[in-house]
Order: structure tokens, then C-alpha cells, then sequence
């Protein structure tokens, strides 16, 4: 009989997360309970903030316990059910955790499956533009970036999940947009696909010049994904009243010292502007708002999606790692198993 | 004849400002051109900001240049005048700089004099609560900060000439309000005479252990005037969309290497909490709301002004060092003539 092959939390992981740092579990798959759906996990969505849920600590969400399945967002289909919600067959999405199967009460609030239709979209991008990320770039850009026809828009990131989108969202609303990513490879595929203005590429270009060549009239909004040197070289080269958008710090979740601050906040005074922190979930009301726009667009060709798709989840950990090493190329996704 | 005695920038200082980065003139006072006037200066404001002023670099206002006289905000009153706007014997406010006399046409910009009544309030409010620190507190704390009432409001530089007023303010807004101060002195009088709920000794307490003392309940507003180690720790204990007004950072004016960035800034995130630099010149075509505001409450007694007045032109370059050596108790004024 099929068993549910998980990736527990087994310590808190110290710098990059080790191998040593995950403990796999092979359970056998236990009958449903009056209420309870079982959902086959085809598709799991591998984010930077997953490296934030393994420190201990208060945070925006509760941390992962030692030893509790590693919390994921992901898509599956529905295999068994004991729940009106759900019919067998089902597509979702929710917070299926590292594993192979998600068993548990319909309405669970850990979960929070909800049905998706494999028809308009690919699976994969109910975890990517129609998803977290694309929320978080949707929502945020627009709350708390404020983005104005005519603004320069800088994101970094700008090859990743949510990156990419908060790009084609700005130019959908007339902004100029930069991008800063990590290769030329990135770069090519954010102007010549994603239709950004242009691109720095951080790992071989200086993003000091870069700004000063892309930006002419400065920044207006920066939605930040990277933090530490980049944030601090963005923050030279703002405008009066520029939003900076703080989504993400992924240069610095694997440190081991103190977090880089931005030594160069005092912009912020010399021209009267605003860092703000955004966390996704609190436009959850408002979801279905955002994926209306952005399938609408993608629909009409205006905005595309990339994910680069990892296969096998008993290669969870070294996929996990390729986020902090730059390596994926678009939103990284690991596939479990067959639609 | 009496001579214009004078402080003017004798080079770009490193770090704190020596003896040998002034240079003192004394000139002989011109004749009046039609439309001028004469201020004679009774009283200088001394300023965080003016160590700013002295650097070269682009910032909210042109650096001082080399050999010009020091730019300072000052009170005075007329002692000659060729222009219709203003009387022999008219009191006023403007930007006076660090001499015994200023000259220049009435409408002149830099100096943007404007009269001020001796009657109302002693002449160095002019340069506190009725100036600008005041209406740097008083829109800075309204209209970045946006507390309401039952918010917990921390300001740094409580007994400063502009935490003074935002506490105060805040008060009146029905806010808690915690100070922190350098010492004991000024710790109790934030308390005692301007009516803070608490205040926090950073030079002898922990300032961690007095927020967690102090706002049980977190931190809603903080209004920081010092940056540095102080900022990093209140990010620690903010609230859910907290708001941090960046009005200056004391502490890291006169390094010698980089600013401090506020390491915790990730707090930011985390609290979908703000951070907002403000400078007070923008607030400048509603100065006379917050005068109103303020003279009402202080009319009523219920907000007080506190200057540290240190006597002579001649020790201009000690006292402005009081400033970054917390020496000052109180708005720092440097009186230069007998009213």
C-alpha cells in the first residue's frame, strides 16, 4: 500500500539548512474521518519565506515546530473524501506541507484548501502568478507601493516569483520598470519576455551604474525582495516621496551574524520617504480581486509566467537551497507526482 | 562703530566639529540698499541639523559652502530698515546665521523673515515650540506618526527641542507616551514637569528592559531623533502596523565611518510596520495651524517649553558640540545681544 513520505523539521537550521537539518518520515496512509479529505500533492511551491518559518522566534506566522511537517503551499487533487466541500477528483490549493499526501478536516484552518480549475491555467500557476506570489506582488505593489503612470519602478528579484510580476503588473499601469536579477540570463528573459524596460545584472554589472543608467529620473518605487547591499544602493538613487516596498531579504536569511541594515536609510529623511513591510496574507479578503486582474492579463498575453519546475520530492532539501543560491529561474516549483 | 562679528565654515568637518573648522570675521556693518533691513540677532537656535549642513552632498537643503557664513535660524529685531515691510523695532524670526547682524533685502529668501510678537510668548519659544522644532513635532508626529488616541507613542530625545513637543503633543491626543533621555535630570523632567508617562534612561538603563517595562502593550508610533543602537532596539517591540517617523539620527552625525542601519529592520516585514522620513519644511504653508495648536495648549498650560540658553556669539562652536555630547537640557539657544 502507498505511504505518505513527509520532510520533518529535525533542528533549527543554523546558516544554509543541511541535510542534517530534515528528517524524512515514510507513514502508512491512516482512514479518513467523518469531514476529512485525503489530497494527493502534485505540485509543492518552494518561497524564501519558508527559510524564515524554521527559526524560532515571533514572526508573522507561527514558527515550524521540531519535528511537525514542514509547512508548503501547494496544489494536488482530491483522492479520497468524507466532506460535502470536496468531490474526489478536485483540484486545489493550500498548505498541503512537504509530503506526498495531505490528510485532514475539510475546512481545516492550516489547509485552507480551496478548489482551482485546471482548465483555465496550468497547475503550476495557481502556486505562481495566480498564487502567493503573485498576490504578494499584485497587492503589495499597488498598496503599498502606490505606483503612478509615468513612476520608475525598480523590483529585484526580478527573474523570481513574485519579482516577475510586480514587473508586468507596473508596466500594465504605464511605469517605467528595472529589473535587478543575477545573470544575463535572467536579465534577457526579464526585458525580452517579461517586457521590463531594463535589467541590471548584480552578479556581473554594478548596480550603482546600472540605476544611474536606467533610472535617469530617479526611483519612485522600489519593491524590494534581496535586502542588504542592493537595498542599500537602491536607497542612494530615490526620489522625493519614493515607496520602498519591503516584501523580502533573501541575501540575509541565511546569515549567521546580525542582518545587514540599510545604512543608507537616512535617504529616507533627506527625501521624505517610506519603507513599509508587507505580508501577503493581509489581503486575503481580497484575493480573488487580484487573480481576476492577473488572469485577466495573462489571458490577453500582458503578463506571462515562468517556473522552473524541480522533479522528485525526495529532492526537496537541494531544491529548497537552490533559492539561496540564485539558481532557480522563475518561480520554483517541485513537482511530487503526475497530473 | 560696532562690526558684524561673524562664524563662517572654515572647512567640511570629519566627524565632530573642531575649533579649526570655523573661521571668525569681523566686518564692518555696509549701508542699507533700498528694500533692506538690519537684524540685530538676540538669539540663535542651535540645531542637529546644521551638522548636516556643513557636509557636501545632496540633501534636502545645499550644503554651506566654504567661507559662507553658518546657516542658523535666529530671532532679532530690527535696527534699520529701507523697506516698507518692516519697522525699526520690529521683532522677528528667520534665518539669521551665526552672526551679530544680519543685512540683506527684506523679501529675501534665504532669510524669510517674519514678525514675531514679543507679547505672546518670550522670544526664544519663537525658536522652540513656536518654531521649528515645533512644527517639526507637531506635523511630523500628525501626519507621519498618525497616532490615535490609546497608541503608545515612544520619542527618542525626549528632553530635546523637538521630543519635548511631540511627547506633549501626543498627550494631548490621549496617547501613552514614553520618552528616552540621557540621564536621570532630563528623565525627570519629561516626567514630572512635561507630564510623559515614562521615560527611559539610555544612559544608565536598558532601554529593552525599559519598552518591555513601559509599553506593555508595544510600541505604536516612535518618533526617532537619534537612529543608532536606540532605533535597532524599538524595532524590536513595535506593533502591527506601527508607524516610525524618521525625523534625524543625533548619534550618527558625526561618524567617521558609515551610518548604523537599523539591523532589525526586517521588524518592518514582519509588523507590516512603516517608516517614513520627514523634513519640516514641507509642512511650511500650514506652519500657522501648528502655532495656533501650540499656542493655544501652551496659553492653557498644557504644553510646556524648555530652552538650555548658553550666553555669547563668541562660544558658538562649544555650544553647538553640546548637541552630539547630549550636553543640552532643553531646546539649545545661544543668546548673542540683550533683548
Amino acid at each position: 500500500m502507498e505511504t505518505n513520505l513527509q520532510f520533518r523539521l529535525a533542528a533549527r537550521p543554523v546558516g544554509m539548512v543541511k541535510d542534517s537539518d530534515w528528517q524524512q518520515a515514510d507513514e502508512p496512509l491512516r482512514p479518513l474521518a467523518d469531514g476529512e479529505i485525503r489530497v494527493k500533492v502534485l505540485y509543492l511551491s518552494l518561497d524564501p519565506a519558508m527559510r524564515g518559518w524554521m527559526n524560532e522566534g515571533k514572526s508573522y506566522i507561527r514558527p515550524v515546530a521540531i519535528g511537525e511537517v514542514m509547512r508548503a503551499g501547494g496544489v494536488g487533487v482530491v483522492v479520497a473524501s468524507k466532506s460535502p466541500k470536496f468531490a474526489v477528483g478536485d483540484h486545489v490549493s493550500g498548505g498541503t506541507g512537504v509530503q506526498r499526501y495531505w490528510t485532514g478536516a475539510a475546512d481545516d484552518k492550516s489547509g485552507a484548501f480551496y478548489k482551482i480549475d485546471p482548465t483555465l491555467a496550468p497547475l503550476t500557476t495557481y502556486l505562481n502568478t495566480l498564487g502567493m506570489p503573485g498576490m504578494t506582488a499584485y497587492f503589495g505593489l499597488l498598496e503599498s507601493g502606490q505606483p503612478k503612470a509615468g513612476d520608475t519602478v525598480v523590483v529585484s528579484g526580478a527573474a523570481g516569483a513574485v519579482g516577475q510580476t510586480v514587473g508586468q503588473v507596473a508596466k500594465q499601469l504605464g511605469c517605467r520598470v528595472v529589473g535587478i536579477a543575477g545573470g544575463k540570463d535572467k536579465c534577457d528573459f526579464v526585458v525580452n519576455q517579461l517586457g521590463f524596460d531594463a535589467c541590471i545584472d548584480y552578479k556581473n554589472d554594478s548596480v550603482k551604474d546600472g540605476l544611474k543608467q536606467h533610472c535617469p529620473q530617479g526611483v519612485d518605487v522600489y519593491f524590494d525582495n534581496v535586502g542588504g547591499e542592493i537595498l542599500d544602493t537602491v536607497l542612494t538613487r530615490i526620489n522625493l516621496k519614493a515607496r520602498i516596498v519591503i516584501c523580502g531579504a533573501i541575501s540575509q536569511y541565511n546569515n549567521t551574524t546580525a542582518v545587514k541594515g540599510p545604512s543608507n536609510y537616512l535617504s529616507l529623511l533627506v527625501n521624505r520617504a517610506r519603507m513599509e513591510g508587507i505580508v501577503v496574507f493581509d489581503y486575503a479578503d481580497r484575493y480573488h480581486l487580484g487573480v481576476a486582474a492577473l488572469a485577466g492579463w495573462m489571458k490577453e498575453g500582458k503578463v506571462k509566467s515562468k517556473e522552473d519546475i524541480v522533479q522528485g520530492l525526495e529532492n526537496f532539501p537541494q531544491a529548497l537551497n537552490m533559492l539561496f543560491e540564485g539558481k532557480n529561474f522563475g518561480k520554483l516549483v517541485l513537482q511530487v507526482a503526475t497530473p
